[in-house]
């Protein structure tokens, strides 16, 4: 059994439902609107324990997987949605080993969930063309030890890439179409293309680019997630629902070659 | 650069875009609804080439994902959906050296796409109370090279397992409800549950026996999928929608202790 | 209590859940794959009770409403969505007195669910290019008794129409940015415009032309419809959901004055 | 040409994209966050026209529906939705003349959209156990001029309701099945029962009510509303979305005859 130590991460659940990810620090306290806990009473406990704060509450102690962790640092950039990760890394065909490029960055939401998922013999190179981004994801990816798995490279894409030969090549950018020929370059034989982006009008310049450009089994969908509140005689969907965070767009490379 | 050869699978995406998973045998003719080709022509191709049948009906040639090849060998036993499998493996944190626990087997979907995350170093035990599914499941896996990922098991899980410590804990079962104490013995502390219902009225039940039997940060969701049909100035939704599959519940697992 | 007569028209919901709707002509035998009954017995009995066939299938009969109705009469030309028909009523502030243009005609169900909502005081200008539509339209109106309340009209809309002041103007028409102008002429001030369009394009031209040529709260919105399957112990959405069948813009008529 | 006058109702629509639903009162002056303006300088004017704020702000001056009515006066109370209220009514049959009985009143919102619906000719009752939302509801249907086609009515609709023969009965009660029998009596035959739900245990419950006690053609349907942000390069269905409000439940009276 694997009981908290320092320097150990882990996931509060409080009685109100809020969420924080915590480093377990000798000495430290950790204040919230529910009250304070010392960090340093975790130490030893079990995972899934429950403590209580100075004024009561009582939280939930869990061990954070890679997408907590993920939600949690994007709560500082951007959201990311795991409806949409999910669908994405299995379409993607994303699994140890894999060679990925992804561009943007970004809030490194997204690399992070690769790099834990081509981890330990795969790779991940990302680029953006904002330093900061970079300097976030690595620090991000340090703290999780992904960043072996992980090259975070400073370019704009558009103008190609160094890799060849990857499995998969993902796009979140503004301007996706103009990227599709680098990924083409990129691209092995059969490789799995996919781009996200909020608005129609990105999809349809971007699909119509893909089909033009020698790629095929294009497709491009939205996920929803509804939530529901389940209790005995009190069960219904939750009122409110993210209805729309992306369309999610796959193609795959095709080849030209003599037609038999 | 990869070329077909003997013995590999590839997947045709035919002009009317339709999908058959094949193996490339010397001396075999694969018939279709849109004509038939001779297989061995395949060998020394690249994958992503086009061919054409002999009715002149053109088709790709892709190198088939995982995600083919569940979506292929379900085709013959019940529909697995991509939107649920990838929502699946993210909450369930699953990547290489997990090690999962899955009843039942069914089809044999779920059980790839597990074993080959957590592949290489990880394993899933897979029980099911049916003989023939175990043996379909078998077979599929064997194919692919995951058996050795897999451990299939003859058994009613609600009677418990034999593993202990596991990571996740995943249920595809009628009365999900009966088999969370099995979980919960199996699990490993904070360690991830997740169960699969069509009915609403499974979901209650399983939800309220999970809080009953010790577990937090229980969740219920739906996975909605859209699919878009993208052409210039003819965009739109597509108009049927796979819009009910299944619930995903999920939870983890809290421990009792004294509370500090 | 209003027994069946002759002439009347009646619903068949049969044991398979089929639907029929039928004229009660004496000597008339009305056949199915559920097998047949003579019509000439429903005479004196009441609406909602039930009958048997020759073959023991058992069907209600009920009184059909103006849904039915057009659910029926649409089944020969092209499909009509209640959830969709439903908002335009609601947001069209449609009820007795009305009056309202719409183009295209076309299965004329839009014209009878209007014709009869606006009765028996107000009054439907229905256009359509094509004659046989106006024809179509105008059988089942007749049948229905709400010819009185409808002017069917050939022409096209682009170039202008008679009516001015009216309250409403609803357009279903492949290219509703070209008769923007003439919605506008022809409303009241205040007064509203509803179109009905497939494709994202259509709406955003169609939003656009309507900013430029002073309307304003211009609203657009998708509307689903998930069916549920509710029984004891299975209850759960249905599987398929149309999912998309139409984009709803609406917007209301501003007028230029001298601003105070 | 229908100009503001001295007690007209009007609707703001500011540049914020606020509604305001405001009495044209001499003398009177209307404050908001985006300014003030003086109401007695709309007389005269024409609906659809903008005024602007003393901060300069600048708004449009349409001419209220009925929804933009209820909208307004149930954001005093709770919410009402155009998308089952639109729904309800055509599956309703809603239409001049129709008789409805109602339970309960609540906000009243309900209770206007049909009186407005079945006006001139018709009639709507409805209970409620609360005097206070009865009160509330009068003074919203007189401000309407809708009071005249509705008769509110104090008690508990479990115990049976006076009307018979009437067309439509609708239930939006906490324990809608303790009045199906109810409903049965007043209907008339073939006539029309809805019932509106937020919970899946309510639903199930009373449909089972409804096919022990004599109903068919029973369905139950939820309505989801998407709205879309058009702008030419920059579409996309907006992020967060209504998407449970409520279930609505349908059915219609059968009776038992003698079967031939």
């Amino acid at each position: 059994m694997e009981l908290i130590r320092e320097g150990d991460r882990v996931l509060f659940l409080t009685e109100k439902g809020k969420r924080y990810l915590v480093e377990v620090v000798r000495g430290k306290r950790f204040h919230t609107s529910e009250g304070y806990i010392d960090l340093e009473q975790l130490i030893g406990e079990r995972f899934g324990c429950k403590i209580r704060s100075n004024t009561g509450s009582i939280w939930t102690v869990f061990k954070p997987t890679i997408l907590d962790e993920v939600l949690h640092f994007t709560r500082l950039t951007q959201i990311v949605y795991p409806k949409d990760l999910g669908y994405i890394i299995l379409i993607g065909n994303v699994r140890c080993g894999l060679r990925v490029v992804e561009a943007g960055t970004g809030s490194g939401a997204l690399t992070t969930i690769l790099a834990s998922c081509v981890a330990p013999e795969g790779k991940v190179y990302s680029y953006d063309i904002e330093e900061k981004y970079l300097e976030n994801a690595r620090k991000n990816l340090e703290k999780l030890g992904l960043i072996k798995y992980v090259e975070l490279k400073h370019g704009n894409i558009e103008e190609g890439v160094d890799e060849r030969e990857v499995d998969l090549f993902i796009l979140d950018l503004p301007e996706p179409w103009k990227a599709v020929s680098t990924a083409y370059e990129a691209l092995k034989d059969s490789g799995i293309f996919i781009s996200i982006s909020p608005t129609i009008e990105q999809v349809v310049e971007t699909v119509e680019e893909l089909r033009l450009k020698g790629f095929g089994d294009v497709s491009t969908v939205e996920i929803l997630l509804r939530e529901m509140r389940v209790k005995k005689g009190m069960t219904r969907p939750v009122h409110l629902m993210h209805a729309h965070t992306c369309y999610i767009t796959s193609a795959r490379k095709t080849v030209k070659t003599d037609m038999k």
